[in-house]
């Protein structure tokens, strides 16, 4: 196996002036939720999967209890309008671990959008807070200004020097690799406190997505996830008030 | 030397149709207590080291002083009754270190069961539960759905969504890289605390592996470390039990 | 793309017996203030930039919202004069985060530097005292005794087993590297706390550069950011004092 | 450059029958101060430098002020008497930072090792036992028995499961790896406290190499050496104890 492989499980689809959207794990696992939610709801269909070295040397179990290698997978679709594009759709278990790996994981991702003749990418992501917010922005990045304005037209913001750090990962990464290869890219971050999972960022992601794309999707089960995630760091932020309280009788005792 | 190079001590055995056993360090040393002594019990013969370099650059000594470089070690065992099949077994000092590492290593193994045609794997391993266990019982996964069937009925049990987070290192990703090479393989997990080495636990894997081969074999040698090991345990627990009631006295001293 | 790929994005200058001046990422930033601030006083021009797969995986973002990937910088520029020399001037966003990297990227450094017939190398770094300081001198080092004798006509200053550890990044890899290949070479370490950026550092390195390239360079951009972080340090030793402070009256109610 | 890379600074010495010494940094520095002091003693001769990308990217600064990149270096020794045996001499700055580095340093060690037809290796290393010692024994191993009934009858020990952890480093790495390509070896640990560069336990190993290699060796500067790392010893510990007593006096305050 080479360092980053490439096994297609399906007959190389025909795809017409296709866009790549990626979502992979990060910040609030924000880009991942929003592609796995739009896989679902537009029933896009698997076509190849990729296992690198630098991913963890792990299997995870079905719920028959099959094991699955820990991978990225590729899936496409196919427009059913005028308006809208062909999409190649990318999420995974897991970003390379290293510097060195995501590099090239990167450049085989890249390689294969060449393959389909990809000339756009969308990246999606979480920015990080730190803190609560009540109803997420998405922030934008692109490879180049004209993006920036069409993008901005959709929905997406841009706060200049924000994020501060640039963007780091596979979402800045395909951006940067890309942009040296050719490709235009937009990379749209949604804002999230980071602390767990967060599907409202997703929701606020898609959103821009949907209207980039001229695609319809219900996104009641994300809101619902939301809502399960809100009532769960409800419940910890009382634990921990709780702790302090605790631990500040006990200062007085003492 | 290559990143992974095996060295053969003797010719190549020749095998009818041999399966894998392998069971490498790891959580409770499970893995690797069960296969040491199966392959202790059935006399199986080594025919072959692989030395790493992502192994630690360390010899350990031996008894009569003299140095072996850290090793991963093939043994094999010629079936003496129609019912039992050939035995390639597999142990040694280390996994892989790092992500790389793991993913060369299992390759160069899938390699040397690929030359002796095995077509189907069982990698053994512990299931750490972070607590006390009376009677550990053995979890499986597999890379399809009939081998889990047939492994329940020889004693291992499939519980859905454990573990959690998948299994990780070799016996996991024989399994995942095995799968996308054609091989059929089971992992059977022994329940273990998971602090200390587990002979228990490797007992009832062992039980399995029984089963699955029509092999008998002695397991008094690891009830009698079991033992050792469920007193050394004790111990520990006195001594913590002691040190956290002195700490309670010195606080109300204080 | 190879582990570290050069970019040019103009015609390749030519140069007639050119330095080389590195001024990357380190402690305190003195070797990347004091070429930036030259590269932006002389105005020289950008031919190629660098990049390298252990580099982070990441982009910046520009003020009109487009991403950059991580790189290395390369600047070049012409003489005016009889007495000046053409230079070729290196900064960038990072250096190599491992070892090899390190490597790696300091022999592509040195085979762009071969390519241009360069012959010289002049290295600029920090050297961390780990305390303040008012008036920083120039520490020096270099590939064979008589530049130092040289240099120390010029301004910088050598003393006898300083700094005791040696020199760390590139700073110190160009120069062993190099001198390898037949490059000769100083590295100046203007003395810093360490502990923030220091332009004030930069300077008194610039002004030895002045005198070995026969160079004017208006320092007084370098000398108000060296004024705005004097500032900061001032308020950070003020924060601190305070926060001391109150932890000890609190022992005293304790 | 290579991964690995020697540098022939003389004509490749003509040598009969050599034996290689090694001693590079480790605990206590016993093998690198041993091997020093023996280079110093013999005037041996040096004839090449070995570079690694897994070495630290960083000079050393000599007295006169020149860079010298980090670096092992080989000397050789011809024999003066009948009894005597030509001379390899290793040591250096560093050992590998990583598991593989110190895989293919070891390999390119054992090459040039080949190329002088070397066929013992004796490699001198510390043994850490965390606590004071007033006469350092010197334990051994090597890769057949026979070495270990000879080397006791020099002077070394053999204490049967110790070194409990095998041999980490190049010291061991060097039997390992020669073993699989012919080599005999023996290690020589002294023993060492751990915590200090340890002069003592260098001489004691020296002791034993000056009844293998029939060479008379001046250990005088060693021994001073040793008295003054005694000397700090003894301030550290009395600090050490005054710093105690002081936090027991604030409790009772307290």
């Amino acid at each position: 196996m080479d360092y980053v492989m490439v096994k297609y499980i399906k007959n190389k689809p025909k795809l017409k002036n296709p866009i790549l959207i990626e979502g992979l794990p990060g910040i609030g696992n924000v880009g991942k939720l929003a592609v796995e939610h739009l896989i679902d709801s537009i029933k896009a269909t698997k076509f190849a999967e990729l296992y690198c070295k630098d991913f963890p040397p792990q299997v995870f179990i079905n719920t028959d209890g099959t094991t699955e290698l820990v991978k990225n997978e590729f899936y496409y679709w196919k427009a059913k309008e005028k308006k809208q594009r062909d999409l190649i759709l990318l999420t995974g278990d897991y970003q390379g671990l290293s510097s060195q790996g995501q590099y090239e994981l990167c450049e085989k991702i890249l390689d294969i959008a060449e393959e389909f003749k990809v000339k756009e990418l969308y990246t999606l992501g979480g920015y990080g807070l730190g803190q609560d917010i009540s109803s997420p922005k998405v922030l934008c990045a692109a490879t180049n200004k004209n993006l920036i304005k069409n993008i901005k037209k959709q929905g997406a913001i841009f706060k200049k020097n924000e994020p501060g750090g640039g963007i780091v990962g596979a979402s800045g990464l395909l951006l940067g690799l890309g942009k040296i290869r050719g490709f235009e890219g937009v990379c749209l971050m949604g804002e999230t406190p980071g602390y767990l999972v967060d599907p409202k960022s997703a929701k606020a992601v898609l959103n821009i997505i949907m209207n980039i794309t001229n695609l319809k999707v219900n996104l009641s089960a994300l809101e619902k996830k939301a809502k399960e995630i809100e009532q769960i760091a409800q419940q910890l932020k009382e634990i921990e008030t709780h702790t302090r309280d605790k631990s500040e009788e006990l200062k007085y005792i003492g």
